[in-house]
Formats: structure tokens, C-alpha cells, sequence
């Protein structure tokens, strides 16, 4: 733990064991996240609504499920019938949806507690929100999941749903000193989500550590994904050049740190040059975002123009010019990328980069460069942000875990492991 | 045309031809729209809510596109911000949702007129609506998407929208002779529709004939659709046996009609066998539609039961049964068998199969069989029900054209020539 950060994160699962099957510990876990909402949120300003009181500790008391009684933080780009939701935009000031998003539904199913809605940019796109970094109030928490990592960092709740369309899962894990989890595309259902890009979108997790990420990610997926510890000897792959933007000296250094700690916990690293279609697939993705908001976001931009952030307004206007051609030349692209995909992960347990191409930069005006997210997202592969490494400027650096996608349990498993062994050197 | 139908579609291409450039011309087509849904619909019942009058016909005046001043009507499943949209559910009486779906804006965008919303079983599931067939109006005209089925088929409209996740636009549109047209899946967006299963939701069309059906996707798509004729020697595959049901006396009547009148135009049929991954596929879509709802409509189950319909609530408490083991292994069989496609289509233009197992059942009590159509909505192939033909009790059958998914093109192109070689030997 930085000695600089004003705030801690707590883990889900140190929380779940000290309560154990107690009803009344439940209750008093959530008036607590309520309780550190009121006192330090103004602050961070991370929440957008927060649940009504007598309310949330009912169900907290009342739930069962494996994130029984857990106080969970929702990014305001998911609807939900009992909180306003505004999607980060004037247009929707107010909104009150008639239903909950599937991931909502999940949620309270596995027992978690909605305490809140967390500030996103407008529509997750790149307009900056209000928050404010946990780690250092003057700088952002990146996004466009701000809120809920904010929220994490900040100790208000011990998870958090958000949101990667392009890197709005792992950049603001990394710039708050968080674990952030955006699971292969289509695990986690978007229903409910406002959509940006439906070939994109990606629901995305937050939590203390990656055992904690995991863990959420096991209760709402149904799917065997908590981290067991089988990942003794892995072998990561580091690319020895990035076709999107270099990381900047400040981020190699932590990514060496990662490497050397991963070797001394029994790892192995390896280099690997990126095939020319890594390049190719920059453009790709932007075609595909742009093509597909152009559509989804639609309304809004024939509607409603004026109320959108100049950023979004010109973002929508050049993307109304992308013709199908080349948008359907893109989904190409990026079909045979996922098809070459074996390759590039032949004889790795997972790839090793920066998550992010610095730590987070000052002021608010700026969420941060999603470059070493997009492509990933686009591939659909699992993205694990690790914690535990700070950068020359005092700010949290995450590294990132990639893996193939479906293979999620293995990814998060490897990603706990480069998370113990940075532990272990730091300690 | 059936002597016994009581009332006859219009081709959106000879509407569009007819009216030309003239702007009065479109205002007059869309209060003539409105005119014939006063005069009809209390009979036929296809619609839930009508356009404002002097808004739609000012926007058909002032409308430019390829679908200029074309009044369009638009399944209930679709939001539309200025027209209630219930997803035939008492749930959502009176919703009226902030925006409009993505294809209700590539409708507005090439100047379609939504002239108003049509009915849809509930949550576009089975359960039967008001709505009845225009070719015999004691009859069901098949759900889900039955109020658009409905609207064209009884010249209300000479194009509509609706969906398909079982069978709900191949078999409506067999049942009411009028051509339906499942796209690629991923091809139209599915934003804005209430989601039923996100592997299986995919947008569907209805219109007089292929060409008009054909203009309507390429339209909306931004792709190289509209019908050119270019198939000239088309080869269709027939299948020996189906593994679900076998098609009716009846059903297979017309199948061999439409081969005659294949072969007499010029084209072939060839007998097929299906490989055994079809049997499996039917469990597949099955556990994939169930899991998936139970996440989707997760909200409504849990919070709003007694409000849905008996065989809804069944289907969903069923649903919540399945683990996500056998839904993993379900997506598996479905990819593995998507990549098994080509084989299938070696050598063929298309895949030739009834598209419903026999003629619209008597009464409103039940939306029809679609075991017809599941796999194809499964494996996302292109599918066109191609109208020209009636069965021994006089009403509509189609037939269905299967292609490989995203060669849309050449199914749409094939599905034309058969209605032309059907037209030829019925005239």
C-alpha cells in the first residue's frame, strides 16, 4: 500500500469471511458503505445516486448468495428501475428506466446490494466526469468507468461494475490501484447497458485485488473463475514494440519491476514481436466504435445534438461519414485477428503489457489513453489489471494480464500470481 | 394472388416507383396508410398505436432517402420515443421509452415513415396475440412478429419490422403469403429491442415480395441487397428428413411444387442429408434461449411474476434451472457447428425447406410451430420465406430459402428467382 494514498481499498473477500452467515453483520456492512459514501464521496465524488437507506440494508439483511449482503457500486450506464440512471448525459437527466440491466439482475441474485450509481463519461465515451482520483484528488481516475473505480480505490464499496469499450475497465483500475477484470467478450450479458458499440462493449469488473475480481466475476458468471492458486509456473509473453504508442519510460520501469518479480516468484518472461495485423487493427476498432455508435447512439445525435458534449457531437459527425464498405472490412479484420489469435499466445500463459501508457496524468480535463486497451477489447481476449506498483510521480501503475479468450479462469489466475509475486517485492 | 384473401399487400417498389419525386405524392401515401389502418385494422388488429396524423404525413413531405415518405410499421419489441412501446406485456402498459431503437433510425434516416407499432406476443415469446391473419381472419397469422406480419400482408403497410429469435418472421410471413427476410444475425442492430437471448435476437422484414423485401435490408443496411437477377441457375439443396418435425402432407405439397417450378425455370434441387450436429442443435437453442431469457427478462421474473403469462412464467422458471455448464457446452456445439456451415452449402446456392411444418393452424390460440426456423436463427444464416404458393385448406405456405451467412446477397437473389419461377407456373 502507497503511504501517499488517502484512501484504501477493502477486499470483498476479507469482508465476506469476517461476516460470515451473521444477518445483522450484513446490515451493518452496507450502513457502513452508506455511512463512508456520505463522508467521503464529496470529495471524490464518485456516486451519482445513492440507495435509500432502511432499503438497502433490508436486502442486505434478507440476502443470500455468494456476495451475500455486499455492497456493490454500479456505473450509471446500466439501467436500474430503482435508481436514476443518466448515462453520464444531460439527455437523460432524470431517467428513470422501467427494468434493471441483466448484470443488475445478476447482482441481486448472487445477494449483492446496489448501493449507488457511479459517475461514467457521457455514453462511456471520452468526456471527462467529475471524479476524482482516489490516489491524488487532483488528478482523474480515468474512465470512462470513473466512478466505479473511484469508488473501489476510495474504500466505499468493495466492488464495482463498469464498462470497456475501448480501455474504461483496465486504464481506471490502474490509474486508482485497483484490480480490474473485463472478462472475453459476451460472458457477461450488455443487456441493459446504453450501447456504445455493440461489437465492443464489454461489461467490466472492479475489486481491492485480483482474488476479489475474480470472485465477483465467479458469482455472477456462473462460471468456475475464482483464483485457486494452480498458476505456479506461468509464462508470459512481453511484446518487444507497440504499434499503438510506446509506454513512456515511467511505465517500462514498472513493467520491468513486474517482470523481475514474476521471475523471482518462479515465472518466466518472454519477448514477442506483434503480427503486422496488431497494427491493422488500431483502425479497426475505430471504424467498428464509430460505425456502430453512429447507429446506436442515433437518437441522441438526430435528437438532441446540442446537449452532447462537443467531443461526442464531432466524434459522431466523422463517424457518420464511415461508409459500410469499410466498416464491414473492419469486422473482417477483426475476424481473422481472433482467428490468428492462437499464435500469438502459442506456448504463454497469458501476455504481460503496461495497462495503460502512464500513470494518471494531472487535472481532470483528461481520462487517459486507452491504447493499450482497444485492440484487446476488440479481440475480445480477457484483461486482467494487477496491482501493486506505483510510478516515478507517486500514482499507482497496474500491468496487464491478456489471455485467450475463454480462458478467463486461467487469465485471472495468472494475474493473482503476478499480483502475489509484486507483493512479495515490494513487501 | 389468392382469390380467397381478403385483402392484398403492396409492393413498397412499385409505390416508390409510382410516386417518384413528387412530395405531395409521399404525404398522400401516408395518410392513405393511415386511411387503410382506420378502415382495417379494427378487423385485422395488427396495430398497438398509430402516428399522429400531421406529423407523420409533414415528415413524408419533407422526407429524401431510398425509403422516402414509405409508411413503415415497426414491431412492439422496438423503442420509439414517440410512440408507446409495451413489448406485449401488461408490465410495460404505457412505456414510453427516451429514445428509439437503432433500426427505428436507419428507418428515419432513409425516410421511412413509422406510421405506427405493431403487435407482438409477449416479449416476442409464444404467447398468442389479438392480431389476425389477413388471409383468413379466423386464423392466426403466426407470432411473434404478428402485427407486422399482419400489417403488410393486409396492405396497411408496404413494409414493417420485426424479429426473430425462434421463427417469429419466417413463419408469420408464411403463414400471412407475404415475403419475410431474417438477416445475417449481427448484420441490423439490435439496440433499442428488448432482448429475449443476445446470441438468438436478430431483425427481421417483412414485405409484399423478395424485391421489395430485399430494397427494404439494403436500405437499412448500407450493403449491396436489392434483388439484380444475377442468380440465373441457382442450386438448391433439399433435405431428405428433418431431425425436428416433419413437414405436414400439406407443407411437402408445396415443397415440390416450388422445385417444379425451379427446375422449369432453370434452376436445380438436389437431395441433402443433414449432419448429425442438426439433431443437436435443436437442445442447443433451446438451452441457449432459456439461459439467456432467464438473464434477460431476469427483472421482470423476479420482480413482476404474476404479471406475466402462464407459459411465459413456466418457460422462465424452467430457464432459471439450466446451469451454465450445459449453456457453455450448448455455445460450443453452436460455434463448432457454424464452422461445420460450409460443408453443408458445398455446391449450393441455397438450402430449399419448407418454412413452417404446415399452413396457419385454425383459431388464435397458438402462434404455429417454429421448428422450421430455429437452427437457421442459431446459426445465423440469411433466411427468405418466399410467398406464391397456398395449401390444401387455402391458406398462404411458403417456402423457406436458407444461405450462408453473410452471403445475403446471393440468398435474397435465389429466394427472388424461386418467387419469379413460382409466379411463372401459377400464372
Amino acid at each position: 500500500m502507497n503511504a501517499h494514498s488517502l484512501y484504501r481499498p477493502v477486499s470483498g473477500l476479507d469482508l465476506l469471511e469476517r461476516i460470515g452467515n451473521d444477518s445483522r453483520q450484513r446490515g451493518l456492512v452496507v450502513e457502513d458503505a452508506l455511512a463512508r459514501i456520505g463522508q467521503i464521496d464529496p470529495e471524490v465524488r464518485a456516486m451519482t445516486v445513492v440507495a435509500q437507506r432502511e432499503a438497502a440494508v433490508a436486502a442486505a439483511i434478507a440476502a443470500t448468495g455468494p456476495l451475500a449482503g455486499m455492497p456493490v457500486a454500479v456505473k450509471d450506464i446500466f439501467d436500474t428501475a430503482d435508481l436514476t440512471t443518466g448515462y453520464g448525459s444531460p439527455i437523460y437527466e432524470g431517467h428513470r428506466p422501467r427494468s434493471d440491466a441483466a448484470v443488475v439482475t445478476l447482482l441481486r441474485r448472487s445477494g449483492g446490494i446496489v448501493v449507488g450509481k457511479t459517475t461514467t463519461s457521457e455514453f462511456a465515451y471520452m468526456a471527462p466526469t467529475v471524479t476524482r482520483n482516489p490516489c491524488d484528488l487532483n488528478r482523474t481516475p480515468g474512465g470512462s468507468s470513473s466512478g466505479s473505480a473511484a469508488a473501489v480505490a476510495a474504500g466505499l464499496v468493495p466492488f464495482a461494475i463498469g464498462t470497456q469499450t475501448g480501455g474504461s475497465t483496465i486504464r481506471p483500475a490502474s490509474f486508482c490501484g485497483i484490480a480490474g477484470y473485463k472478462p472475453t467478450f459476451g460472458m457477461l450479458s450488455t443487456v441493459g447497458m446504453k450501447c456504445f458499440s455493440w461489437s465492443l462493449d464489454t461489461v467490466g469488473l472492479f475489486a481491492a485485488g485480483v482474488p476479489d475480481v475474480a470472485y465477483l466475476a465467479q458469482s455472477l458468471s456462473g462460471r468456475q473463475l475464482a483464483v485457486d492458486g494452480s498458476t505456479t509456473r506461468p509464462v508470459f509473453a512481453i511484446p518487444e514494440h507497440y504499434p499503438w504508442t510506446e509506454p513512456s519510460a515511467n511505465a517500462s520501469t514498472v513493467l520491468e519491476a513486474a517482470a523481475r518479480a514474476i521471475e523471482r516468484a518462479g515465472g518466466r518472461v518472454r519477448p514477442i514481436r506483434f503480427p503486422a495485423w496488431m497494427t491493422d487493427l488500431i483502425g479497426a476498432h475505430h471504424t467498428i466504435q464509430s460505425y456502430e455508435a453512429w447507429q446506436a447512439l442515433g437518437y441522441e445525435y438526430d435528437r438532441h445534438r446540442a446537449m452532447l458534449s462537443p467531443m461526442l457531437a464531432d466524434f459522431l459527425e466523422r463517424a457518420g461519414e464511415i461508409d459500410t464498405a469499410a466498416y464491414v472490412r473492419a469486422c473482417v479484420l477483426a475476424k481473422e485477428a481472433k482467428e490468428g489469435l492462437s499464435s500469438l499466445f502459442h506456448g504463454m500463459t497469458g501476455l504481460l503489457t503496461p495497462s495503460a501508457p502512464d500513470e494518471a496524468p494531472d487535472g481532470l480535463s483528461s481520462t487517459g489513453d486507452p491504447a493499450f486497451n482497444r485492440n484487446w477489447t476488440l479481440l475480445g481476449c480477457p484483461c486482467v489489471n494487477v496491482p501493486g506498483l506505483w510510478g516515478a510521480r507517486g500514482g499507482p501503475m497496474g500491468v496487464q494480464v491478456i489471455g485467450r479468450p475463454w480462458d478467463d479462469a486461467r487469465c485471472l489466475d495468472a494475474a493473482a500470481f503476478v499480483e502475489r509475486a509484486i507483493a512479495e517485492c515490494t513487501a
